[in-house]
């Protein structure tokens, strides 16, 4: 199956950042073959891309799929709250159909909103699974590990290691997820971290997200959190680290030198009153940050776009500085960094990659005049819903309107049943 | 003309701020006749709302509609480097022509995103009003007067007097814009003032909105900003004073007292790193808060639904908690506070009122399940793009991709043609 695209500017986010206008992009076989000139070969498909520009596809590195389900369930309270007194209650009460339709639900949303990839840290029920591979986006899976797991841990971490032989090769890898330092205790992270050593595993946690976490932390173990995960072997595997909004600059200095990337999720750490996180010392601290939306439930929404968005301005306000976050780092932050934490051959639009790229009507109002500087265009002045085309490895997930994997309309019913019933 | 909306959601904002399932809205003459049951008249129109959410119309109190010319012209610089280097030097090059396309644009993209009524403070230029006229929109606008217009003052004041008379019953209305305490002496704001005495007009002002703006006026004049307005006459009018990022204390109080109206505009003041302003204590000690995009090269969108959904988010990050600006409190913001900074009969959705509203469709996956908290839902998940009409006073400025009272395609061209010309 081979794509021709013509006529569109391309935001190929190349190592030299280049845009490129009325350019063709050839796609053979889920791979990209050409970008620039019109490559001289016929093409099961051609689309006429003018007004149009093609760009890599989002890669949110957080988030937390079936729980759509609780989107503007509980709102307007801090971290702790909303998790005891709302939303662990409800999760205890969902069933593997509720589990399924949340999460195509989130799918969904991620595929009209651009999102090519995604890290999701869940429990691995099978309907879950199920959604995912049916999508066809690039996922990394990770259970959520917790200390109440102990008993049935090793079993279940080969059970995992098995899972992940069995999908390799295809668009989903499986991953741990250590909840959090306040749910596994250090024995439980170095249990995690020595069921990782050895493989490549991809190890998913959230670190240092509130003040309160920090405290806690201190008291129940003397240190804080990222230093904990270091001490445990967490640090030692490659690791994604959502929030990060309170490390100390030591601990920055941990996250810059292990194989770690920062999962920033602006949003929800507004949502939840978490705090800012110290973007700008961690960017010129060499950390690698990608993007999260975290949960539809903490957000409200699954657009990396408005992360990215965020992330661009948020940190200027906080230090009063307008170069804090240019456009250009946001932009990369939700593409390259994210497809970097992931391990993906995706994340730019060059010759080899995969073609896990999306197009943006950028021909509208809201752009014009559209002649100034493309970048800051695209990251200030767009939404989520200008991308007309989402496509994974050569396949449209997402094309004017339709998503072609789901059936939207049952979702939509399947989750408010469930809803109501609670 | 008489239009009957029905099986709508319709958020009223009424004193309880009510929340109708399948109700109908009647509107008549332009003024809404009734709410709720079916009114059991006929109508010219009848609009099916099923799936759809009808609300009063946004209102925007900050912006500079021309300087949509401007839109990533220049980006990620701080406010003085961003004025005196790229933005005045353009602007002296614009003409009537190139003034009009860039305010219609912004008008175009402001109905698309649901704006009913905006102020506005720019040069009254006659094309830039003829813009306005010609959109339908509710607005307030201001000739923005800074000190080298001494000379001819008077003048100009007596003009702008007669202008606003003559505009009587129509949806424009004429104030003056006192730039701000770093472009008007303190003469000059006394100038104002005194022209503002005895009449009901109502001055736009910048204000507090850098910490160098507040160094140099403690340098120049000895006082803060605010303080300074008061000093001079200006606060003894009815006031919008856009931004207000660094009041102390007494200076919030001064604007609580008076008939102000403080003009948040959360994006701009991050893109251009002003700072984060101190809206949970001003809504604390009674301010009237409203929203502002300011221009959209300083933005880059004229979205208040973003600028709704950012003031519900920073301020919880800022202060760590998680309720100081919840849902609500920002869609009031950016609703009646508005209508009653700009003294418009809107707002709500209530007997009596202008029919100036919007519908929204809020039947998508965006929104699902959509049976939770109804207003987070719109603020935390929406975006400008779900709306599906704007309406002012009755008649429909926008509806379904389509804007009644521009060429979009002719506005985008000319613009493109004037900033290409620079």
């Amino acid at each position: 199956m081979s794509i021709l695209i013509k006529n569109a500017r391309v935001i190929t986010l190349d190592s030299e950042n280049s845009i490129l206008e009325d350019a063709c992009v050839y796609i053979k076989d889920g791979i990209i073959e050409s970008v620039g000139a019109e490559p001289g070969v016929s093409a099961d498909r051609c689309i006429d891309a003018a007004g149009k520009t093609v760009m890599p596809g989002f890669v949110n590195t957080h988030t937390h799929l079936p729980m759509n389900l609780f989107r503007s369930y509980a709102d307007d309270m801090p971290l702790m709250t909303w998790l005891e007194e709302k939303i662990w209650p409800s999760e205890a009460r969902m069933d593997e159909t509720a589990v399924y339709y949340g999460a195509m639900a989130a799918l969904a949303e991620m595929a009209m909103g651009g999102v090519t990839a995604f890290a999701d840290a869940y429990y691995l029920y099978d309907w879950y699974i199920e959604a995912i591979r049916k999508s066809g986006m690039r996922a990394l899976i990770g259970r959520s590990v917790v200390d109440t797991d102990y008993a049935e841990g090793e079993r279940k971490f080969s059970e995992m290691l098995d899972m992940r032989k069995n999908m390799r090769g295809g668009r989903v890898d499986v991953g741990f997820a250590a909840h959090a330092v306040y749910t596994c205790s250090p024995s439980m992270l170095r249990r995690i971290a020595e069921a990782a050593v050895g493989t490549d595993v991809i190890i998913q946690v959230h670190a240092s997200e509130t003040a309160s976490e920090v405290d806690g932390c201190m008291k129940a173990n003397g240190t804080t959190p990222i230093r904990l995960l270091k001490d445990t072997g967490i640090l030692d595997s490659k690791v994604i680290a959502a929030h990060c909004v309170w490390p100390e600059e030591e601990e920055i200095e941990l996250l810059a030198s292990g194989d770690v990337t920062v999962s920033h999720c602006p949003s929800s750490n507004m949502k939840l009153a978490s705090g800012i996180a110290p973007v700008p010392d961690m960017k010129k601290k060499g950390v690698n940050i990608a993007l999260g939306t975290d949960s539809a439930s903490s957000n409200n929404a699954l657009s990396v776009w408005r992360e990215m968005t965020e992330c661009a301005l948020i940190h200027k306000a906080d230090s009063l500085d307008a170069t804090a976050v240019d456009a250009l780092s946001a932009l990369r932050m939700a593409t390259v960094n994210g497809a970097k934490a992931m391990n993906l051959n995706s994340g730019t639009i060059e010759k080899g990659k995969n073609a896990d790229l999306i197009m943006v009507d950028t021909s509208g109002i809201r752009y014009a005049p559209a002649c100034g500087n493309t970048i800051p265009n695209i990251v200030y002045s767009g939404t989520d819903s200008d991308v007309c085309m989402t496509m994974v490895g050569g396949d449209i997930l997402y094309e004017n309107g339709e998503v072609t994997f789901c059936d939207i309309d049952e979702c939509m019913a399947k989750m408010k049943e469930f809803i109501q019933s609670l």
